[in-house]
């Protein structure tokens, strides 16, 4: 057993391949993949992402993870981590960025504007979130390359200020009505698992465009996933009351309902760590950022994912975005072939830790 | 021939079954449907959504209009139009919101800020834009149901300001490659055709959250589009110059190449037309939309779809929003049970003026 993170209480699900054969879904059990499709003969196994199976909802997640449970236990269709090739594991629907650590926000307001208030007026009222792209969800180890835009001013270049933002993301499994807004309690009933996120940013070109429409192409040219799906029931034991909010959250948002979630980060840069956030230290919960994102009676889809926001915490060494680490020094941000691994653990159910699936890229230079 | 706006020289693409049959695909003409599927035996027709065959890219896009025109001729494969039901033509990917038209932000600009600058920094250098909810773009006649969410300082309610924005939408056919940007001379090779598309908009919900990452619930709970998609062959007459741009836009912009669609749009409530925008004066043009968007590397898809933001001309009764068209009257916006009706018509390439796609839908009362 090499890796102590992903014994028989974490499970994971991911999308897998071996030699170019087709794409079909597997659980990580230690440095092995159970072939999930091959054992169960379930048909929404059989496909090249989890969405057919994440559709299936609870009860049918509940079943299969016990399957998965005795197939891992038996040591049959476990394919060698070593030989497969693993894949984006959802087609992603819908992407929503919230902003829900209160460190991460007052931290930025300050750098960005050092005479206003931190914290904008609406910022302890709502779970402040915006849609970003879709279609530039990548998976663990897609290199980065550098984007080019329009930085403050109106001048064209290669970012000069390449950042990255420490998440969790949320995928969602079953979707709802237009029109019915999904409340905080039925949040189990609609997300599925969670990811390991990280928001790629380009200071520079999000400076200058930001307003008053907010990011864009500062954000756009990619977002990374974790190539595992860490599916709810094995986070049972890591939910933790949140810090506390204060004015009360309408009752929509579940006041005195914020449970989150005990899961700590690794910011790793060119193989050292540089900081150590943890979801504890976030104010909004998960269930709150579902129930903001469809009280207006936006529908969820199956595959729908939304992040946390970077995850800072109140101390130094627990800042989830370079911005916030440097505090102005320009030579924070990344340079080409630098190497950014996300490493996340959560108290798993059977006493010890397990490891989220982490979240790599290299920065690869700007195109000509 | 009862609808002259639909002859030989439109044939726009749309998705309709009969009697609750399979979904498929059939170009309108006149008062009926051609049903292109049945007709040219081509699977990618045959199909619940446009989006196989719009990948399928511009020559066989082509050599389609030459079938589906023959076929129209003859009167073979046609459906009367009254006895299909019509749906949402394609699948949307990501959907992309811009703020093209100079007037309409100028307007906002001065009535949202009063004290400052009506146009901000960016404005002039780059077409601004965001990604809006995907999942929630509907066929026209879909009941729009008032939002409810936080208004300004918190307070919760449905939405007292519900607004139109009359738009038209741009629809990618074929995607591009991460990392690599589309040059505004390629538009036409990715992009298929045009919608037209009502961005309903709850300026409370919107006031109070859009700071400092742009609309999110205020917008999220639906886009309307027009059930025809009318391809870029249809309109080839209809390119005009826009007005200029100063200053002189950066190179990937295409400064100098500024083609604009010659389109008038008629917004009519309840059965009256109250303005008359027309995208002719528009500011940032289809191709350098497409061209901002990807300049950072950020990937197309098949189905992507991107919206110009309000067109709004220089005089009072071109504004395409009712928060221009009010300026301050809050009797403006829309009531329960109001019907808003957006009409495009064009040059076509006959002499006369083809009529795209309405987009139509009736504002349903906010849930309890």
């Amino acid at each position: 057993m090499t890796d102590p993170g992903f014994g028989l209480d974490h499970l994971p699900y991911g999308v897998f391949s071996v030699d170019g054969g087709p794409r079909r879904v597997g659980v990580r059990h230690e440095d092995t993949v159970v072939d999930l499709a091959a054992a169960t003969g379930r048909p929404e196994l059989d496909a090249p992402s989890l969405n057919a199976f994440l559709a299936l909802g609870p009860a049918v997640w509940h079943e299969t993870r016990s399957q998965a449970r005795t197939l891992a236990e038996s040591g049959e269709h476990a394919v060698p981590l070593a030989d497969v090739t693993l894949h984006l594991p959802f087609e992603v629907a819908d992407y929503v960025d919230f902003y829900a650590s209160e460190h991460h926000a007052t931290n930025v307001g300050r750098i960005f504007r050092p005479d206003g208030d931190a914290l904008l007026p609406n910022w302890k009222h709502l779970p402040v979130g915006y849609h970003g792209r879709a279609g530039t969800v990548v998976p663990s180890g897609t290199a980065v390359v550098r984007p080019r835009g329009q930085r403050p001013g109106g001048h064209f270049g290669a970012s000069t200020r390449l950042d990255i933002e420490a998440e969790l993301g949320f995928v969602v499994g079953v979707g709802s009505a237009l029109g019915t807004p999904v409340p905080y309690d039925a949040f189990a009933d609609h997300v599925f698992g969670v990811v390991g996120l990280n928001d790629w940013s380009a200071r520079d070109i999000q400076a200058w465009e930001y307003v008053p429409l907010g990011p864009f192409l500062g954000k756009s040219f990619a977002t990374s996933v974790s190539h595992w799906v860490t599916p709810l029931e094995a986070l049972a034991e890591a939910w933790v009351d949140l810090p506390g909010q204060d004015p009360e959250p309408l009752p929509y948002l579940g006041p005195g309902a914020t449970r989150g979630l005990d899961i700590d980060v690794e910011v790793v840069v060119n193989g050292t760590v540089i900081s150590r956030p943890s979801y504890r230290t976030m104010y909004w919960s998960p269930a709150q950022m579902l129930a903001h994102l469809t009280v207006n009676g936006a529908s969820l889809r199956t595959g729908d994912l939304y992040g946390s926001g970077t995850i800072s915490g109140p101390e130094a060494d627990q800042r989830g975005s370079l911005l916030e680490i440097g505090w102005g020094d320009e030579s924070a941000f990344l340079a080409d072939g630098d190497e950014v691994v996300l490493r996340y653990t959560a108290p798993g159910t059977g006493g010890g830790r397990i490891a989220l699936g982490d979240v790599s890229g290299r920065i690869a230079p700007a195109a000509d």
